[in-house]
């Protein structure tokens, strides 16, 4: 195993890219989903099940871990791969976007941020520093550098103001973060749906100089078209020999619409979430298993698919669980989504290594239009 | 495999027995621990890990699979085997106990009782003959007579007239069980904690005949002592060559004290529950993983257990996702206590083959004295 942090593509098909992230935890194929493992458990699954839905790496959360358990105690404990029983790659975001969503009481200067913690209260700061601190303690192997990152619709002068606050703090978390061989920092583009904005964060970045680079700033509420606007000319920005990953993305088009775009990585709450409300995720749609119509059918949620949900359950046993609030319906949902989305991934790199991602993409938009007359 | 419901005692230590129950769905080593799966699942564990703990059986609740998802609607679905993927044996109770500790309104009469859903309101009703027939619905291996079991303390006058309708209604189960190869009917004793009662129920119970004998009406608040002291006579008048099931038991020495005076097998939902309540049952006591003193304890639960919960994590991982409310703490707090019990299960049946139940008694008491020391 590479004892270093290194990208080779393998293949393009127009601006897709499929390759490998070599890491001293192991191989990340790309383009790569990141399952969400928040406070140190992705919800719902045992780490050896994401692993076998196809995962080569998680997200951990280092907003959620800093106030609980503390990264002080994770590192105290070994790390967070070894808390959480996870040995292969972890990504870790700074902190920066969920202290601005989920905290009380924020007060944002030039240095940091101070806030109360959701959970309990109590008094907290993150800085560029401390974003690299933390993340040191928990062992992350891909760091992201702390950024702020504003809510749209914003002004352009905001977006410009937070955006070159950004760059400020991207310069300093590089500082802080030093020489860490095996492990990776990663930049963060902000600037909104503004392209001479983008184009001035790319550049700023680039300047910095970072193992790969984030495209932050998106799905937060500007919708798809919005955002695959910014992503038909964002990528373009970024070095073309370095990881792309956008940042919370997304529902299965807007991966595929990502992928397309040339981004490289992805990390998303919604399969793990749905997954829990009850919602299913497969190549003809989405199945709302709360919906009555599933309470005698005795077929599996997708017939085509191999996860442990199809393969051993009818949709009448998904819904009867799911309405009688037992545990097991969020863990077989969540195992499905999360196994569709790793195959949706398979999928989308076997296309781009056999230069057919067009008609692979024409197909994926086909079986959906498919599913929704057939009434899932 | 055997297509006939049969009971072969291999070994016996004192009044102890350890043998195996063969059935089309393969064999119950016995003495048995049987994990609740009461609407179809055993809560928080996906059904090939309740196997992978060593259980050989689960059981099922008519009342809660009557109500939701019915068991008609399970009948069309293939049976509870298919519906919730356990093709091993299932028991199913007969509704009558949680009947009248569940159900609003209830309306008890010689024919039944009449009830409203605690899930809607609905009304139902339940008599012998319904409660053979919804088990028969359901596809359970082993069948238990619908009784009545009456609160303790109670009259003797109370306790004999309660015994005496369930006499009556374990002739009725047995006339409408029919005859039907490779399942089995028990029946169950009542008589609370009065010797002459416990008799009569016995006695009226072999008169009609049944492929297992249960011993009901225990474990609803009389106290080990009063239990034990029923257990020390109560088997003795059930026939030597059945099954002796002991309903609703038990805590880790309620199971130990249960074998030594000749059960054969038991059923309780403490592993699974307690599990969702972060307490761990293990060989040297119960832990409380809430308590602040596991935070940052790097050691497993139990060194010496193989659980996956004690192979991969450690007490602090376990209080921290305890806290946190996520939901692999039930899943892996489940698992290690279902894995504790069928351990114990285990040492049990292998002491009484060996005939040094008395040792294996000795040293269980032992290390949990031992266990309260060491301020788990």
């Amino acid at each position: 195993m590479s004892q270093k942090f290194t990208f080779q593509i393998a293949a393009t098909d127009g601006k897709a890219r499929s390759g490998v992230i070599q890491t001293p935890r192991g191989e990340i194929r790309t383009p790569a989903f990141m399952p969400v493992g928040t406070a140190g458990t992705v919800k719902a699954m045992l780490p050896e099940s994401v692993r076998a839905t196809g995962a080569d790496i998680v997200l951990g959360n280092t907003y959620h871990l800093m106030l609980r358990p503390t990264a002080e105690r994770i590192a105290r404990l070994g790390g967070l791969h070894r808390f959480m029983h996870w040995d292969r790659p972890i990504l870790t975001d700074s902190g920066g976007f969920q202290v601005m969503s989920l905290a009380d009481l924020r007060n944002l200067t030039e240095e940091g941020v101070t806030f109360r913690s959701h959970v309990d209260g109590s008094r907290h700061h993150l800085s560029p520093e401390r974003s690299m601190e933390i993340q040191r303690l928990l062992g992350s192997d891909i760091v992201m550098c702390f950024d702020e990152c504003p809510a749209l619709p914003a002004t352009d002068e905001a977006v410009a103001k937070s955006m070159r606050l950004s760059m400020r703090w991207a310069q300093r978390s590089r500082d802080a973060f030093g020489d860490r061989p095996g492990h990776a920092l990663f930049g963060i583009m902000q600037g909104g749906v503004t392209r001479d904005l983008r184009e001035e964060s790319a550049s700023a970045l680039k300047a910095i100089g970072f193992d790969g680079y984030a495209i932050g700033g998106l799905a937060v509420g500007e919708g798809q078209e919005a955002m695959f606007s910014v992503l038909d000319y964002a990528p373009g920005f970024l070095p073309e020999d370095r990881p792309r990953y956008l940042m919370g993305v997304g529902k299965p088009d807007d991966i595929v619409g990502a992928v397309e775009r040339g981004v490289d990585m992805m990390d998303c709450v919604l399969p793990s979430r749905s997954g829990r409300t009850g919602q299913a995720w497969t190549r003809r749609g989405q199945v709302n298993i709360k919906n009555a119509r599933h309470m005698d059918d005795p077929r599996p949620l997708d017939e085509d698919c191999t996860c442990p949900a199809c393969r051993n359950y009818s949709r009448a046993y998904l819904h009867h669980v799911f309405k009688a609030q037992e545990i097991i319906s969020s863990m077989l949902l969540t195992w499905h989504n999360l196994h569709y989305f790793q195959e949706l991934m398979g999928g989308l790199r076997g296309a781009i290594t056999e230069g057919r991602l067009a008609g692979f993409v024409a197909d994926f938009h086909a079986q959906r239009a498919e599913g929704d007359i057939a009434a899932l």
